[in-house]
Protein backbone atom coordinates (compact mmCIF):
# COMPACT_ATOMS: atom_id res chain seq x y z
CA UNK A 1 0.00 0.00 0.00
CA UNK A 2 1.39 3.49 -0.70
CA UNK A 3 2.82 5.51 2.13
CA UNK A 4 0.58 8.13 1.99
CA UNK A 5 -2.51 5.81 1.65
CA UNK A 6 -1.39 3.47 4.81
CA UNK A 7 -1.04 6.61 7.01
CA UNK A 8 -4.96 7.93 5.76
CA UNK A 9 -6.16 3.97 6.11
CA UNK A 10 -5.37 3.59 9.69
CA UNK A 11 -7.93 3.55 12.14
CA UNK A 12 -8.87 2.33 15.83
CA UNK A 13 -10.34 -1.13 15.18
CA UNK A 14 -10.83 -3.21 17.86
CA UNK A 15 -14.98 -4.32 17.23
CA UNK A 16 -13.73 -5.53 13.95
CA UNK A 17 -10.86 -8.25 15.13
CA UNK A 18 -11.17 -11.66 13.29
CA UNK A 19 -10.16 -15.01 15.79
CA UNK A 20 -7.80 -16.74 13.06
CA UNK A 21 -4.37 -16.52 13.77
CA UNK A 22 -2.04 -13.62 12.73
CA UNK A 23 1.12 -15.47 10.80
CA UNK A 24 4.37 -14.84 12.31
CA UNK A 25 6.23 -13.74 9.46
CA UNK A 26 3.75 -10.73 9.30
CA UNK A 27 4.11 -10.15 13.19
CA UNK A 28 7.94 -9.82 12.67
CA UNK A 29 7.47 -7.34 9.71
CA UNK A 30 5.16 -5.38 12.42
CA UNK A 31 7.77 -5.24 15.13
CA UNK A 32 10.76 -4.88 12.03
CA UNK A 33 9.11 -1.99 10.90
CA UNK A 34 8.82 -0.03 15.00
CA UNK A 35 12.37 -1.11 15.53
CA UNK A 36 12.96 1.42 12.19
CA UNK A 37 11.58 4.62 13.78
CA UNK A 38 14.24 7.18 14.95
CA UNK A 39 14.89 7.59 18.51
CA UNK A 40 17.01 10.64 20.46
CA UNK A 41 20.57 9.57 20.39
CA UNK A 42 19.50 6.23 18.99
CA UNK A 43 18.55 5.12 22.37
CA UNK A 44 16.10 2.99 21.07
CA UNK A 45 14.38 2.83 24.67
CA UNK A 46 11.46 0.59 23.19
CA UNK A 47 10.70 -2.90 23.98
CA UNK A 48 7.42 -4.99 22.93
CA UNK A 49 5.95 -7.95 24.58
CA UNK A 50 3.96 -9.99 21.77
CA UNK A 51 1.12 -11.81 23.63
CA UNK A 52 0.06 -15.21 21.65
CA UNK A 53 -2.27 -18.07 21.83
CA UNK A 54 -5.91 -17.80 23.09
CA UNK A 55 -5.31 -18.47 26.74
CA UNK A 56 -2.05 -15.98 27.05
CA UNK A 57 -4.11 -13.35 25.80
CA UNK A 58 -7.51 -13.72 27.51
CA UNK A 59 -5.29 -14.06 30.57
CA UNK A 60 -4.12 -10.30 29.94
CA UNK A 61 -7.22 -8.77 28.74
CA UNK A 62 -9.07 -10.41 31.85
CA UNK A 63 -6.56 -9.31 34.52
CA UNK A 64 -5.66 -5.55 33.01
CA UNK A 65 -7.53 -4.30 30.15
CA UNK A 66 -10.25 -1.55 31.36
CA UNK A 67 -13.91 -2.92 30.76
CA UNK A 68 -13.99 -1.08 27.86
CA UNK A 69 -11.57 -3.21 25.52
CA UNK A 70 -12.62 -6.87 26.93
CA UNK A 71 -13.61 -7.22 23.15
CA UNK A 72 -9.94 -7.74 22.25
CA UNK A 73 -10.45 -10.73 24.23
CA UNK A 74 -10.84 -12.74 20.64
CA UNK A 75 -7.19 -10.92 18.86
CA UNK A 76 -4.67 -13.73 18.39
CA UNK A 77 -2.36 -11.44 19.39
CA UNK A 78 -1.74 -8.38 21.79
CA UNK A 79 1.87 -6.16 21.58
CA UNK A 80 2.62 -4.04 24.62
CA UNK A 81 4.66 -1.89 24.06
CA UNK A 82 6.94 -0.90 27.13
CA UNK A 83 10.18 1.58 28.28
CA UNK A 84 12.48 1.49 30.90
CA UNK A 85 12.95 5.22 31.56
CA UNK A 86 16.55 4.72 32.51
CA UNK A 87 17.28 4.28 28.19
CA UNK A 88 15.95 7.58 28.02
CA UNK A 89 18.13 10.35 26.28
CA UNK A 90 17.04 13.46 28.32
CA UNK A 91 18.32 16.30 26.22
CA UNK A 92 17.36 19.86 27.72
CA UNK A 93 15.91 18.78 30.84
CA UNK A 94 13.35 17.10 28.06
CA UNK A 95 12.44 13.73 28.35
CA UNK A 96 12.62 11.98 25.31
CA UNK A 97 10.96 7.94 25.62
CA UNK A 98 7.33 8.39 25.27
CA UNK A 99 8.67 10.55 21.78
CA UNK A 100 10.16 7.53 20.82
CA UNK A 101 7.98 4.64 21.22
CA UNK A 102 5.57 6.43 20.16
CA UNK A 103 7.48 7.20 16.59
CA UNK A 104 7.87 3.46 16.75
CA UNK A 105 4.51 2.39 17.42
CA UNK A 106 3.27 4.28 14.27
CA UNK A 107 5.61 2.70 12.21
CA UNK A 108 4.01 -0.49 14.10
CA UNK A 109 0.43 0.03 13.24
CA UNK A 110 1.28 1.47 9.68
CA UNK A 111 3.00 -1.75 8.52
CA UNK A 112 -0.41 -3.27 10.15
CA UNK A 113 -2.35 -1.23 8.17
CA UNK A 114 -0.44 -1.92 5.00
CA UNK A 115 -0.92 -5.62 5.17
CA UNK A 116 -4.32 -5.86 6.44
CA UNK A 117 -4.18 -6.27 9.56
CA UNK A 118 -6.10 -4.66 12.44
CA UNK A 119 -4.84 -2.77 15.27
CA UNK A 120 -6.11 -0.27 18.06
CA UNK A 121 -3.84 1.57 20.66
CA UNK A 122 -4.70 1.42 24.09
CA UNK A 123 -4.12 3.11 27.26
CA UNK A 124 -6.56 2.33 29.67
CA UNK A 125 -4.96 -0.92 31.56
CA UNK A 126 -4.04 -1.43 34.75
CA UNK A 127 -0.43 -1.24 34.98
CA UNK A 128 0.30 -3.10 38.15
CA UNK A 129 -1.59 -5.94 36.81
CA UNK A 130 -0.38 -6.09 33.42
CA UNK A 131 3.06 -5.92 34.42
CA UNK A 132 2.70 -8.86 36.90
CA UNK A 133 0.74 -10.90 34.38
CA UNK A 134 3.58 -10.15 32.05
CA UNK A 135 6.63 -10.16 34.64
CA UNK A 136 7.66 -6.57 33.71
CA UNK A 137 9.67 -5.12 36.31
CA UNK A 138 8.77 -2.14 38.50
CA UNK A 139 11.37 0.83 37.06
CA UNK A 140 9.71 -0.54 33.36
CA UNK A 141 6.37 1.98 32.27
CA UNK A 142 3.77 0.60 30.24
CA UNK A 143 3.03 2.36 27.43
CA UNK A 144 0.13 1.28 25.29
CA UNK A 145 -1.38 -2.21 23.87
CA UNK A 146 -3.05 -3.21 20.89
CA UNK A 147 -4.32 -6.02 19.08
CA UNK A 148 -2.93 -7.25 15.95
CA UNK A 149 -5.85 -9.32 14.10
CA UNK A 150 -7.48 -10.05 10.74
CA UNK A 151 -10.71 -8.02 10.22
CA UNK A 152 -13.63 -10.13 11.58
CA UNK A 153 -15.16 -9.81 8.03
CA UNK A 154 -14.07 -8.20 4.46
CA UNK A 155 -11.07 -6.68 3.78
CA UNK A 156 -9.15 -3.89 5.90
CA UNK A 157 -10.55 -1.17 3.52
CA UNK A 158 -14.12 -2.53 4.35
CA UNK A 159 -13.52 -2.91 8.07
CA UNK A 160 -12.00 0.91 8.44
CA UNK A 161 -14.94 2.58 6.42
CA UNK A 162 -16.93 3.22 8.90
CA UNK A 163 -15.02 4.35 11.64
CA UNK A 164 -13.05 6.59 8.95
CA UNK A 165 -16.04 8.09 7.82
CA UNK A 166 -16.29 9.33 11.36
CA UNK A 167 -12.76 11.02 12.09
CA UNK A 168 -12.40 13.71 13.66
CA UNK A 169 -9.20 15.86 13.65
CA UNK A 170 -8.57 20.21 14.36
CA UNK A 171 -7.74 21.83 11.19
CA UNK A 172 -4.21 22.52 9.56
CA UNK A 173 -4.85 25.41 10.32
CA UNK A 174 -5.74 25.09 14.26
CA UNK A 175 -2.12 23.34 14.91
CA UNK A 176 -0.23 24.47 11.89
CA UNK A 177 1.31 27.94 11.97
CA UNK A 178 3.77 29.76 9.76
CA UNK A 179 7.27 30.78 10.99
CA UNK A 180 5.58 32.38 14.73
CA UNK A 181 3.66 30.90 17.34
CA UNK A 182 -0.77 31.68 15.84
CA UNK A 183 0.42 34.04 13.40
CA UNK A 184 -1.37 32.73 10.68
CA UNK A 185 -1.79 29.28 8.98
CA UNK A 186 1.02 27.28 7.71
CA UNK B 1 6.02 4.49 -2.03
CA UNK B 2 5.42 1.56 -0.45
CA UNK B 3 4.70 1.95 3.31
CA UNK B 4 7.09 -0.77 3.96
CA UNK B 5 9.47 1.03 2.00
CA UNK B 6 9.08 4.60 3.15
CA UNK B 7 9.47 3.19 6.67
CA UNK B 8 13.41 1.52 5.91
CA UNK B 9 14.60 4.36 3.59
CA UNK B 10 13.80 7.25 5.88
CA UNK B 11 17.01 8.29 7.53
CA UNK B 12 18.24 11.26 9.17
CA UNK B 13 20.10 13.74 6.22
CA UNK B 14 20.95 16.99 7.52
CA UNK B 15 23.88 16.82 5.27
CA UNK B 16 21.93 16.48 2.27
CA UNK B 17 19.46 19.61 2.30
CA UNK B 18 19.07 21.76 -1.35
CA UNK B 19 18.41 25.56 -0.58
CA UNK B 20 16.32 25.66 -3.41
CA UNK B 21 12.16 25.58 -1.99
CA UNK B 22 9.86 22.69 -1.64
CA UNK B 23 6.24 23.77 -2.60
CA UNK B 24 3.35 24.08 -0.49
CA UNK B 25 1.34 21.35 -1.62
CA UNK B 26 4.30 19.20 -0.18
CA UNK B 27 4.49 21.14 3.24
CA UNK B 28 1.16 20.67 3.09
CA UNK B 29 1.12 16.85 2.57
CA UNK B 30 3.28 16.85 4.96
CA UNK B 31 1.39 18.59 7.82
CA UNK B 32 -1.66 16.47 6.54
CA UNK B 33 0.07 13.18 7.32
CA UNK B 34 0.86 14.33 10.70
CA UNK B 35 -2.27 14.95 11.98
CA UNK B 36 -3.84 11.74 10.77
CA UNK B 37 -1.75 10.10 13.69
CA UNK B 38 -3.84 8.72 16.42
CA UNK B 39 -3.47 10.28 20.53
CA UNK B 40 -4.85 9.30 23.50
CA UNK B 41 -8.54 10.67 23.68
CA UNK B 42 -8.41 11.99 20.80
CA UNK B 43 -6.68 14.74 21.96
CA UNK B 44 -4.13 15.82 19.27
CA UNK B 45 -2.03 18.11 21.42
CA UNK B 46 0.55 17.97 18.36
CA UNK B 47 1.28 21.87 16.99
CA UNK B 48 3.66 22.60 14.32
CA UNK B 49 5.37 26.01 13.60
CA UNK B 50 6.08 25.73 9.52
CA UNK B 51 9.26 28.12 9.88
CA UNK B 52 9.84 29.35 5.89
CA UNK B 53 11.99 31.93 4.26
CA UNK B 54 16.21 32.03 4.00
CA UNK B 55 15.66 34.79 6.82
CA UNK B 56 13.50 33.40 9.00
CA UNK B 57 14.79 29.89 8.87
CA UNK B 58 19.12 31.18 9.61
CA UNK B 59 17.41 33.56 12.56
CA UNK B 60 16.16 30.22 14.32
CA UNK B 61 18.71 28.07 13.48
CA UNK B 62 21.53 30.48 14.39
CA UNK B 63 20.19 31.93 17.41
CA UNK B 64 18.74 28.66 18.81
CA UNK B 65 20.03 25.23 17.41
CA UNK B 66 23.13 23.62 18.81
CA UNK B 67 26.51 24.12 16.42
CA UNK B 68 26.29 20.29 15.28
CA UNK B 69 22.97 21.47 13.51
CA UNK B 70 24.15 24.56 11.77
CA UNK B 71 24.28 23.09 8.74
CA UNK B 72 20.34 23.15 8.62
CA UNK B 73 19.98 26.97 8.15
CA UNK B 74 20.57 25.91 4.12
CA UNK B 75 17.17 24.53 4.18
CA UNK B 76 14.28 25.96 2.73
CA UNK B 77 11.60 24.69 5.88
CA UNK B 78 12.26 23.97 9.29
CA UNK B 79 9.27 22.57 10.84
CA UNK B 80 9.26 22.50 14.43
CA UNK B 81 7.32 20.33 16.71
CA UNK B 82 6.02 21.50 20.16
CA UNK B 83 2.94 20.76 22.88
CA UNK B 84 0.88 22.30 25.58
CA UNK B 85 1.55 19.65 28.37
CA UNK B 86 -2.40 21.18 29.36
CA UNK B 87 -3.68 19.47 26.37
CA UNK B 88 -2.82 16.30 27.41
CA UNK B 89 -4.49 12.89 28.19
CA UNK B 90 -3.33 11.46 31.52
CA UNK B 91 -4.18 8.31 32.13
CA UNK B 92 -3.43 5.67 34.82
CA UNK B 93 -1.20 8.82 35.93
CA UNK B 94 0.67 8.61 32.65
CA UNK B 95 1.40 11.53 30.48
CA UNK B 96 0.53 10.54 26.53
CA UNK B 97 1.75 14.14 24.98
CA UNK B 98 4.72 13.19 23.96
CA UNK B 99 3.90 10.12 22.73
CA UNK B 100 1.38 11.43 20.47
CA UNK B 101 3.74 14.14 18.98
CA UNK B 102 6.05 11.54 18.40
CA UNK B 103 3.00 9.36 16.50
CA UNK B 104 2.29 12.48 14.48
CA UNK B 105 5.99 13.33 13.58
CA UNK B 106 7.12 9.70 12.43
CA UNK B 107 3.79 9.96 10.04
CA UNK B 108 5.39 13.55 8.63
CA UNK B 109 8.81 12.03 8.20
CA UNK B 110 7.62 8.94 6.41
CA UNK B 111 5.32 11.13 4.21
CA UNK B 112 8.31 13.71 3.54
CA UNK B 113 10.44 10.43 2.73
CA UNK B 114 7.34 9.00 0.07
CA UNK B 115 7.62 13.41 -1.35
CA UNK B 116 11.61 12.64 -2.10
CA UNK B 117 12.16 15.05 0.61
CA UNK B 118 15.21 15.04 3.41
CA UNK B 119 14.39 14.78 7.08
CA UNK B 120 16.85 15.08 10.27
CA UNK B 121 15.03 15.36 13.67
CA UNK B 122 17.19 17.48 16.07
CA UNK B 123 16.63 17.95 19.95
CA UNK B 124 19.74 19.70 20.57
CA UNK B 125 18.25 23.81 21.06
CA UNK B 126 18.18 26.07 23.23
CA UNK B 127 14.80 25.51 24.19
CA UNK B 128 13.97 29.78 25.85
CA UNK B 129 16.08 31.08 22.59
CA UNK B 130 13.74 29.03 19.81
CA UNK B 131 10.54 29.82 21.82
CA UNK B 132 12.09 34.14 21.73
CA UNK B 133 12.12 33.44 18.31
CA UNK B 134 9.28 31.98 17.32
CA UNK B 135 6.59 33.62 19.80
CA UNK B 136 5.97 30.71 21.55
CA UNK B 137 3.83 30.47 25.19
CA UNK B 138 5.79 29.85 27.89
CA UNK B 139 4.17 26.66 29.05
CA UNK B 140 4.28 24.90 25.51
CA UNK B 141 7.25 22.77 25.49
CA UNK B 142 9.80 22.35 22.55
CA UNK B 143 9.40 18.56 21.78
CA UNK B 144 11.40 18.39 18.12
CA UNK B 145 12.19 20.11 15.16
CA UNK B 146 13.48 19.11 11.12
CA UNK B 147 14.54 20.48 8.00
CA UNK B 148 12.12 19.64 5.09
CA UNK B 149 14.37 20.18 1.88
CA UNK B 150 15.00 18.16 -1.68
CA UNK B 151 18.11 15.97 -1.55
CA UNK B 152 21.22 18.18 -2.26
CA UNK B 153 22.30 15.54 -5.21
CA UNK B 154 20.46 13.48 -6.84
CA UNK B 155 17.22 11.25 -5.50
CA UNK B 156 16.10 10.32 -2.20
CA UNK B 157 17.36 6.80 -2.70
CA UNK B 158 20.75 8.39 -3.74
CA UNK B 159 20.99 10.55 -1.01
CA UNK B 160 19.75 8.27 1.71
CA UNK B 161 22.17 5.59 0.38
CA UNK B 162 25.22 6.46 2.78
CA UNK B 163 23.28 6.63 5.75
CA UNK B 164 21.52 3.68 5.53
CA UNK B 165 24.36 1.75 5.19
CA UNK B 166 25.42 2.71 8.61
CA UNK B 167 22.46 2.35 10.40
CA UNK B 168 22.37 0.34 13.60
CA UNK B 169 19.61 -1.09 15.59
CA UNK B 170 19.05 -3.51 18.52
CA UNK B 171 18.32 -6.84 16.96
CA UNK B 172 14.60 -7.79 17.22
CA UNK B 173 15.64 -10.39 19.86
CA UNK B 174 16.73 -7.87 22.30
CA UNK B 175 13.53 -5.84 22.06
CA UNK B 176 10.47 -7.46 21.71
CA UNK B 177 9.40 -10.97 23.72
CA UNK B 178 7.30 -13.63 23.63
CA UNK B 179 4.54 -13.49 26.07
CA UNK B 180 6.53 -12.16 28.88
CA UNK B 181 9.28 -9.99 29.57
CA UNK B 182 12.35 -10.95 28.13
CA UNK B 183 11.56 -14.62 28.37
CA UNK B 184 12.72 -15.26 24.98
CA UNK B 185 12.66 -13.82 21.48
CA UNK B 186 9.39 -13.11 20.19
Amino acid sequence: METLRAISQRASLKTCLAARDVEQDKIDKVLEAAILAPSARNMQPWRFIVVKGKKNVQTLVTKAFAEVNQMVKEAPVVIVACANPKDDAVIGGREYYLFDVGMAVENMILAATDLGLVTHLMTAVNEDELKAVLGVPAEVRFVVATPLAYPAQGSYDEAAKERLSQRTRRSLKEVAYLNSWEEEPA
